[in-house]
């Protein structure tokens, strides 16, 4: 018996003390290339840590696939960061977050953020009418998982929630027609039901919306529009923070953020892409072959 | 010596009769449903054969996909069908028959038909003025397969080639928007340069882009299209006739094809989707998990 508590301490402290090494990356894992909006954000708010990238680019997208593919998908992606060592996983894909969180979160034994629930937080706290949109892949709109926190979290009934799917907001996004007039003819006809349904708060519930946020504010006028990468860095200060675990500031100016990425495939139009999503251009990545995660 | 030629003898009779079997199925394979549209060019040509079909539904889409990838899921979908034991092999993906139609031969002891030489022999047969185009994937158009072949066959070198990738026509289509404003915007773009090149033939190099054949009518006019399924499938009546391995007709009308479909992800939308592709309601998949494939 003493014995037992012994190894059980020695355990404790081991995993405190392997969290607490503040130098740790943070890893940041998605589908493919739009989680390097969420990163892009990260880097904004923790600008001295250093990065473990990880795009499922063979398999990308997982936004109509199935509930059992996308936990088998994130699994895998989860056991990659594992092995790399990192301090802190970030669910990029809201898709993931919205399907597989509980799973990832069950094999993790350090802190894991996705971005449902930073997201719905920062909405809760912006909307004044009480009428809150989201807008993601049909995976994530069909798992109601934003709907069922947000009916969680208040406790007053009075909240009124619309969600919609839309599909092809990644497709425009990916071939760059940010301000196409197709893009703007879809973008008007998935968005009308909140001009109707007189929303003041709308959670752009995928890493690829945030790229459209000039084009949905052109549509639905004064609606407060809520990135989940920039609520998820906040989150992320805050709770490695409270662990000691961010890295000391440092005094000079840091040029290049260090991040190393891992993908499953290069795929053709990948470095115009990447640029897009994270703001500038994205060093070689490493291949890792789809058996070997 | 004279054992070896016994042997080597009885192995080409084994497998002269083991093609022979004008019973076992034509197996087609494709990234996901959009091969729907082949089988259904096959279902119309030869309507008695028995098919199983096999989508990598859990890996969809290919083509913005590299190489080395496509290669390797080609060879696995390859050995499936190849262990359920079909008498001829249909490539159904114009991504997969550009980039990996060679390694799919090496490893297959039985015929394999793909997309392009089908559409580029009915192309050349069709075409006045020698002026053909061709619309694809990223990954087809990069690979200039078709190009490459239409130069081979025409010693003549007064055939001009126009390519145009056109990535959005796939997640147009598998949102049903085959009339949408949107979708005539973006396919007026995609298309001008066909206009002032003065095309008179058109391949439909993509499984999905039959769907806008009506719409890529309107917009150039007096083109003929050319559809790689149904190509393919008059090819695959010789192929089969020639070693004669069709199936014996029969005389009562068949009002339901025998079709095992394959799908390493049922979707959402799947079964839509599906109907859209090949004319009538799809039959429950067996879902097949992409680690045994």
């Amino acid at each position: 018996m003493k014995n037992y508590f012994k190894k059980s301490l020695k355990l404790q402290l081991f995993c405190i003390f392997a969290f607490m090494d503040k130098t740790k990356p943070i890893g940041v894992f998605d589908s493919g290339i739009g989680g390097l909006s969420v990163l892009k954000q990260f880097i904004k708010f923790l600008p001295y840590e250093k990065y473990i990238y990880f795009g499922d680019t063979a398999r990308v997208p997982y936004g109509n696939k199935s509930k059992q593919t996308v936990e088998q998908y994130a699994r895998q992606s989860t056991e990659f960061l594992l092995e790399k060592g990192v301090k802190l996983i970030v669910v990029a894909c809201n898709t993931v977050s919205s399907i597989a969180l509980d799973t990832i979160k069950e094999i993790s034994n350090i802190p894991v953020i996705g971005m449902i629930e930073p997201a719905v937080n920062a909405a809760l706290r912006e909307t004044n009418n009480k009428r809150i949109g989201i807008i993601g892949t049909r995976a994530t709109i069909s798992s109601n998982a934003y709907l069922d926190l947000i009916k969680t979290k208040t406790a007053s009934k009075d909240y009124q929630v619309f969600a919609k799917a839309c599909p092809l907001f990644v497709p425009l996004v990916e071939e760059g027609l940010l301000h196409h007039a197709a893009t703007e003819l879809i973008a008007k006809e998935y968005l009308e039901e909140f001009i109707e349904n007189k929303i003041d708060t709308l959670i752009l519930a995928c890493t690829h919306y945030p790229l459209l946020s000039e084009l949905i504010k052109t549509i639905l006028g004064d609606v407060t529009l809520i990135d989940s990468g920039e609520n998820a860095a906040v989150l992320a200060i805050r709770l490695l923070a409270e662990k000691a675990a961010l890295i000391d500031d440092k005094e000079e100016f840091i040029r290049k953020p260090k991040i190393t990425f891992y993908v499953t495939d290069v795929p053709t139009m990948f470095y115009d892409a990447a640029q897009r999503f994270l703001g500038f251009p994205v060093d070689k990545p490493n291949i890792i072959s789809i058996e070997k995660i």
